[in-house]
């Protein structure tokens, strides 16, 4: 092969994945050169940490606190932004677009909340943008989604897309243990950050969800609008019921489209032990996508981690490299398609949205409350399928395990109100969405 | 959106999927002229048959017998494919190469086969070549491998991608029925071939896995030297076994990397239960790849029919389309890696391999059987880990079940044949490799 001059990257943040990247384009550098049609090299690493060392040899020259020298560098042709957060990234990210860069994140956060702002400095600018690593870690999701799936119309997504809350769910179920036990253990691990809301209150997968019904259907960003509740609230007792109803327990991230509207939403969701995300355990992810020609379709693999994520960085790197080779036009815009013809489509509310539910209360055991509760429900047009009252004693509160018929959203959380502020009824009343038909 | 002047296709075979191909971008032409910047047509079709009606309407000017009158002329740009075998297709496909034109086609055996002579003219011609529709139907697994994965090195793939024999497979185990049988239905439902050798002898999964060998470790195709073994032989009792051991039978092409040699072979597997690959039921394909890096992912979905696979032609008919606006220049060659670059590596042989081992014998059952086939087994150093014996009946043949430690293919083999010939057994012993490690 001929030599040819490397292509320089700069990376801002040197942390976790920042020394995959490091790590993963040495170790593979022929390998990329022979796929990219040339070498890749990182030229300078910005951080404010430029001590601790991460087991990665960098010539200290490389290493600078200053993010934008390294982004005002025309050597550099390509920015990789793994600080996350909004500022300073966003910040450096149009810095970096404005200077020309194509630029590469993992920086869901950012990506979700100001994409729009973003993508449209970048189509003004005709740099590239890619945000493989922002979702799904090491799986193409983006990637296949916008160019393995373009021929067809996607009309749903189903998500498994948050590594923490999938670990801390299988290991309730198969240790039959608490979430905060479960959770604390985690932190210990390094499996769930010292402040974890991010991740177990449903804002992370919110972000991805975003990310993903932008791409699958051509849509604006509708973050802010995604009903989201995460897994604190889910019990061992949820869990060890969920599996004598053949059901597992997930934190799914659902979209699909819609002519008016679209339904996003973030939540613990019962998923049939038939399917195959009821089988995506640890910290894996998984997203299931149905097309109406293509069918369903599902892709799994890690989706946090040093290595994994850094793999996507690295073949968004590639894309941009094998592009500007080609031309200085980029091939193919951000979301897939221009920014100008993505539709603005509404949320769709929960209280509009039918499903069938799980139901848990704590009553306490005397006559009379499960009547009232009834009562409740049937005034709220909630019809109970079935019923499971376990270990009956008198005077003592016990779970009250049900199933509904389908009921509207708005019902069940009026019902769930009332229910709550009933007499005899202990704690918060738990209703866990069942997706029968993951299709 | 401003008005473009649309991208003009030739269609050669108006099949199955070559009528999905069109129902589809007439369908989706809205969206898939937002996501290729450009509308896309069918401008001519050619198939001997031009009478029978396909379901889709197609102007009768449109449709034509002669082929060389469609790959010349001028306004087309994409030449797609969909003849299938190796003649009239690969002269049509190189004249189409040597016209200039980018050619799509969902023609595994060509490409497995002849795939480095079509390369080669294709890299010296400068035109695009995509055969996403040759592996996996509609999962877009070639363009994962290629644009997805490419920062990482590529260590093993684990194929289920031949959907016929998966469904025949998958109603052998649900109904406990016979290969002969459940194949005679399939016929029947249309989801085998009237000549089914392609399929069940394994023939199509090895045509597939040279592909994914070459994309996904760059390596020359190899299929000739691919040791292939087909599911006729597996027997209802194999696959009851296979369950009461915990694992289910499935026909997996498998590859793995190596320095000197790459591993490529294609036989009826046990998968263990608990792995993702054994949930693949029915017609359905999916592909497992570990990465050294990402360590492992799965792709899942349709391998086959009209609509699923139409999707992965027009999602190379859009990439070709993308990319040729933007130079005339391909980005990526079609191994994704220009062809002179691939590592030419033998196949390791099954001989060389080791593995552990499911074994049937029909053994009469009469004192001194048992004693003489493991002084076989012994001879070639063939140590067994368990044995079932089931429905003793003295006098009657009965079946000997037994699961090896791990043994060299050679030794297997020899020691195979001599209890093949061996007095008090019956029919030809069976052996089903066991892969325990699917990682």
């Amino acid at each position: 092969m001929a030599v040819r001059k490397s292509v320089k990257v700069g990376l801002l943040g040197f942390g976790t994945i920042g020394s995959g990247v490091v790590k993963l384009l040495r170790a593979h550098r022929t390998e990329i050169a022979r796929r990219a049609g040339v070498p890749i090299e990182v030229a300078a690493i910005a951080d404010l940490d430029v001590e601790t060392d991460r087991g990665v040899p960098v010539a200290p020259a490389r290493l600078t606190t200053d993010a934008m020298s390294v982004i005002a560098d025309p050597a550099i042709q390509v920015i990789v932004e793994l600080i996350g957060g909004y500022q300073p990234a966003e910040r450096f990210v149009l810095a970096a677009i404005r200077g020309g860069k194509d630029v590469v994140t993992a920086n869901k956060a950012l990506l979700a909340v100001h994409g729009e702002r973003i993508v449209e400095a970048a189509e003004k600018a005709g740099v590239r943008l890619g945000f493989e690593a922002s979702v799904g870690g090491g799986i193409p999701i983006l990637r296949i989604i916008k160019e393995g799936l373009p021929g067809d119309r996607t009309m749903a997504v189903y998500g498994i897309v948050n590594g923490t809350c999938n670990h801390i769910l299988t290991t309730m179920a198969r240790e039959g243990r608490e979430f905060g036990d479960v959770l604390a253990e985690a932190q210990h691990l390094g499996l769930a950050e010292a402040n974890p809301a991010t991740d177990i209150d449903g804002i992370d997968s919110a972000h991805k969800l975003a990310l993903l019904a932008t791409l699958s259907f051509g849509v604006c960003p509708v973050v802010g609008e995604i009903p989201t509740e995460g897994i604190r609230h889910v019990s061992a007792l949820d869990i060890a019921m969920a599996a004598e109803l053949g059901y597992t327990i997930k934190l799914l991230a659902v979209a699909r489209d819609g002519r008016d509207a679209i339904e996003a939403r973030v939540h613990p969701t019962m998923v049939p032990n038939r399917h195959l995300l009821a089988d995506v355990s640890g910290n894996f992810n998984a997203i299931f996508v149905r097309g109406a020609a293509l069918g369903p379709t599902m892709y799994y693999g890690q989706g946090a981690g040093s290595l994994p994520t850094a793999t996507a960085v690295i073949a968004d790197v590639i894309a941009a490299v094998r592009d500007r080779r080609l031309s200085p036009e980029p091939r193919i815009p951000p979301w897939g398609m221009p920014q100008r013809l993505l539709r603005r489509l509404p949320v769709r509310s929960l209280d509009d949205l039918e499903g069938t539910y799980y139901l848990r209360f704590m009553a306490v055991d005397r006559p009379g409350v499960l009547g009232r509760l009834a009562g409740v429900l049937g005034r709220f047009d909630i019809s109970i399928e079935s019923v499971i009252q376990k270990g009956r004693r008198a005077g003592t509160t016990v779970p009250l395990v049900m199933r509904s018929h389908r009921v509207r959203g708005r019902n069940l959380s009026r019902a769930l109100a009332a229910i709550g502020r009933m007499d005899g009824i202990r704690g918060k009343p738990m209703a866990i969405r069942i997706e029968e038909q993951l299709e």
